[in-house]
């Protein structure tokens, strides 16, 4: 299926091109943005007609699809590796849900990347199929992305959404890491508000959605590893990430885990960026660019 | 003279720190904010009592002193070659001028670096005396910068700020570099406005403040050579820009001069990233880091 793209914008960088798209997403009813950054490679008659390695990053609580790209770091290394990088943005925007805009950690760029159950975020809060699905075949269909060959990783809430929808969407994405992810979301306070709201209020509801509880059930389904990295002055760490469990959970699921601990390191892109090198490189050489 | 700083905030970055500062200066008589990097080695007891290189960076119109720190992408350099980093706001804030946030090219956020004569602007718009006086000796005296090593660079209007101040300050910077500088304020609307503003609507007082003419008074003044890197795909090159003005003018100067002409980049900083690594290192060599 050809999927109509806007281009809003384009910038050469780092020998490659940064564009954003706007286009009418059939999966959230509205029109949604998502940046991407191709190499040259992609263009430079590579193997398989051309298809490169491609890598979602899921961004934080109030961000949109412009920050991986302006603060991340990330262009230079995706370049040195030849590999796609396809941001989207946080959530729905627009939706008309009353009070989607009052508070920063639910609505509007607070999406958590999940399909809302409830009336009525669930008729435009589709950020899990909007991103597993309809995204990744736009990225893998009419953009250069190769199907076969996706990572993803994440910031905060788009570490949560990484590590949730790699472990929902078996065989989709080749290599999962984090940055400071939202770990447990069924026993903090971000996540009671956002699932509560978005899945109701049973807490068994939660539990699909919640990278933790999850990985508690698996048997490795990563036998290549998982990087999480966690600054240990993130002012979120002790209330709204809680890395150790996901850390118990991959331990009794035998899953590999690189959980690195950062002292002196925030919650924000300084830090993000400082160990930008290390997460892409862990996807290249997961997903065999180059 | 010890000058008191309010830090605003501290991140860690690249196995240095983040910082920005507040301050009450004294030459523009208003608060004024900065932003340092400050790399491990200004703290792991390197020679000169710990004192390093230091490189200043002077933005773009609208920019403050948080744009480069964010977009720049050159903490990571800074830290490899052991090199502070230090940059300005790009005008007094709240100076109460009649107008000042009328426009985004003259006023708040477009200061020009330079000392205005003109009423009301003379009161506080006095960027050239801060940046090469006040904020360089703070750099240099209560932070651990060098002043026998520094460095200056800058974007747009900050690039015209960096080969203006690096000429009228003899000594003061040892090695300058611009991105897409407003090479000849003289001959481009920018500068009319902003020089005619700031100076005076008499153009023999611009002479003072143009790169171009101030480098065709010259001889040599950085036998080390300077670094200029403009994009093809620039939207301002045309009518703002004129980087053939400073190549002519460094020509007749016998002034060393790498301009290089990179196709399909344009003015922003996915642009100024590319290339940020190839002036660290440029600053680098000449300030002797490491």
């Amino acid at each position: 299926m050809a999927h109509e793209l806007e281009l809003l914008s384009e910038h050469r960088c780092f020998g490659g091109v940064q564009r954003f798209y706007k286009h009418d997403s059939s999966t959230i009813g509205l029109p949604m943005r998502f940046s991407v950054f191709i190499p040259d490679t992609a263009t430079a008659g590579t193997a398989k007609a051309g298809r490169i390695p491609v890598l979602f990053y899921l961004a934080g609580l109030t961000c949109t699809e412009e920050t991986f790209m302006i603060k991340g770091g990330a262009q230079r290394l995706a370049a040195q590796h030849g590999i796609m990088l396809v941001a989207p943005d946080t959530s729905p925007r627009g939706a008309g849900v009353p009070g989607e805009d009052d508070g920063w950690d639910m609505g509007t760029g607070a999406g958590f990347y999940l399909d809302a159950t409830q009336e009525p975020w669930s008729k435009h809060y589709r950020m899990e199929s909007y991103v597993a699905g309809e995204l990744h075949e736009i990225a893998t269909t009419t953009l250069p992305g190769d199907a076969g060959r996706a990572g993803i990783f994440g910031h905060s809430m788009g570490g949560h959404g990484a590590l949730v929808l790699a472990q929902r969407h078996p065989g989709k994405y080749r290599s999962v890491s984090a940055f400071a992810p939202i770990a447990a979301p069924s026993k903090c306070p971000w996540g009671h508000k956002a699932l509560g709201g978005y899945l109701g209020s049973n807490p068994e509801d939660w539990a699909g959605h919640d990278a933790s509880l999850l990985m508690a059930k698996s048997k490795c389904p990563f036998p290549e590893g998982i990087l999480v990295d966690q600054g240990l002055a993130d002012n979120f760490l002790a209330e709204q990430l809680h890395p150790h469990e996901f850390e118990a959970a991959c331990a009794a699921a035998g899953q590999p885990l690189t959980l690195r601990r950062h002292e002196g390191y925030d919650h924000g892109y300084y830090f993000i960026s400082t160990f930008m090198e290390d997460h892409v490189g862990f996807h290249a050489e997961r997903l065999k660019a180059k």
